[in-house]
């Protein structure tokens, strides 16, 4: 596994987006928010996934010089059409249009349609936190999981993220797709062969597989619980809710017809929206109480539970955010390293488009 | 088991409220939320916990005429003060603020301090659906629930209600403890003399167990997901925004502060703020996009879900509420089951303080 620098990947994918059209304010946005998944550890969502959507623009899947708009709004809301934009380019669009509402209403609440895939739920729940605001980031994806009860694919794994500013101690940061695991930890044990643990995905008739690649197989993830009996109507419910604020409220693609990712699979062609959906939220900590007052529970929050009892064999307690945050300083030192199926990847990439990595 | 009808316990339980002090207006509405547990078959949340209030108002730690208000607002936010009051009382004052807020904002969002435990949390986001609003109901609670790699009991079960409109279906009503499996479902357990499954709970020393008293004997709940390789981590985080949000937004406990249900534990002598916290919001649905469009679309997301195909003994698909809307039609028609010491418990109540049952 060869490793390489931020700057290096950085200069690749800019170069890369750069040469299907968009403008460079565009690349550089969309640039960032890809590298931020690498950075963080989140490997299947980084650069891993670039040949991904230039196979969609080649396809004409995505726009790439779109032009993304408030097509509706209240004092506390919006909907953003992101006109089959990259999701890398319009998810922060639609992020600040939140943030700007949420000066003036306290809160801003904005619902995407007709948008694509956009990297990291957290990069852009985190982008409240300079504003000490709390950031909130939605999505709904490709169909790959099963309701309770069901043997069809009718959710994407539909993330959930959720920055919290504090003062001292670092943001809580979450960032959790609703299923058991995400669909990158399976893809993970498939290029090792190894088996999934039960509980992670079922086959084509519903039941529980430890088949790493029961997925491929015409099975489906299962939601975060895994079985009813340990709350997967739980983890459907956080999809479903998901979906319906990101593409109900705005007019995208729902459930199994939100177009899948993979450019070889083709999108419903009866469609009951434009491309996908998101939802994002801002809210200004200090609409409900003195920014300083907040901040300062949130240290003694993070700093309680930080010091919870923890059990044998295990060193601490941990705080959303923890992990993907001393990945992310590591990475930015060390370099960020790619598995060689990427790194060929990108390298055909390169060759095609004549920049070189 | 005795059945009453839900008049009866109407009658009974308003009475009783009255009789601690509560105003008519008051007892009436916390009558409704408290009722609307057993109709929809959260037994746990219900009439079994009237004498549980009543011995928290002879200890006074509830105020039976509270001083409910606005402490603190912005155009699309506010913070409500309990004044020590009901949660049953402040958390419908609250919703409604709430509704009030969406009215001329789009959306409104409440975060509330100084409260007591607030019934089914369903109840207060229902109370958007007449307005074409979607309800959001939020709530911390006592500690019970251990952090992923811990043995402290440092969160409650911290439940999440959404309540979506839709047109001619009837609403997606989702209500969930962010546990595996919530408290009342161990208490069914316990009575039957029967073992929980494994994810559920985990003993004093943070070791999963089958016990179904493993939490009465120094154990913990466990987060959703109930392991780490089963997403327990996301259970945590769930029961951590909603700890955030109704309490360090607000002002009031949070995490192992947060005030015991019981009356025989005490509070703890040096509190990090008011009562206990909860979390509400409303979202006008045409502040995004037509209601009518929205609730059409709703209608559909909801067909095509209960239409997605079934595994192999099982009828159909749920949509979030169809249980519990169908046991309240059954329930409202032939009465609610009482066990026999919820029944001998509220017949001593009635006892106390000459209301007949």
């Amino acid at each position: 596994m060869n490793t390489f620098s931020y700057q290096q990947l950085y200069e690749f994918t800019y170069n890369i987006l750069l040469k299907i059209g968009c403008s460079e304010t565009d690349a550089k946005i969309a640039t960032e928010v890809l590298l931020s998944a690498d950075l963080r550890g989140v490997d299947s969502h980084g650069v891993a996934r670039l040949s991904g959507y230039v196979r969609l623009w080649e396809k004409g899947r995505i726009n790439a010089t779109p032009n993304v708009h408030v097509s509706y709004e209240t004092p506390s809301t919006a909907v953003v059409d992101g006109d089959g934009g990259l999701g890398l380019v319009v998810a922060p669009f639609a992020m600040q249009v939140a943030i700007e509402k949420a000066k003036n209403a306290g809160t801003g609440w904005v619902s995407v349609k007709n948008s694509n895939h956009y990297g990291i739920a957290g990069y852009h729940a985190m982008m409240a936190l300079e504003h000490d605001m709390i950031g909130l980031s939605l999505t709904n994806a490709s169909p790959l999981v099963s309701p309770t009860f069901s043997k069809e694919r009718m959710l994407g794994t539909n993330p959930i993220s959720v920055a919290i500013p504090a003062d001292k101690q670092p943001p809580f940061v979450a960032d959790m797709a609703t299923t058991t695991a995400a669909n990158g930890k399976l893809e993970i044990l498939q290029r090792k062969e190894m088996d999934a643990p039960l509980g992670w995905v079922q086959d084509a008739d519903g039941i529980q597989t430890t088949d790493a690649n029961g997925v491929k197989k015409g099975g489906a993830l299962l939601p975060l619980g895994g079985d009813r009996e340990h709350g997967s109507h739980k983890g459907y419910i956080l999809g479903s809710v998901v979906d319906i604020f990101s593409a109900v409220l705005s007019g995208a693609n729902y459930g199994p017809w939100v177009p899948p990712f993979v450019a070889f699979l083709e999108p419903d062609p009866n469609p009951v929206g434009k491309g996908l959906g998101h939802f994002f939220g801002a809210m200004r900590v200090d609409a409900f109480r003195p920014a300083n007052e907040f901040k300062t529970h949130m240290d003694n929050w993070i700093s309680r539970f930080r010091a919870a009892k923890p059990i044998e064999g295990h060193d601490k307690v941990l705080i959303p955010g923890d992990p993907e945050r001393e990945l992310e300083t590591e990475r930015m030192s060390n370099g960020i390293p790619l598995i060689k199926p990427v790194e060929d990847d990108l390298r055909a990439l390169g060759l095609k488009f004549g920049v070189e990595l």
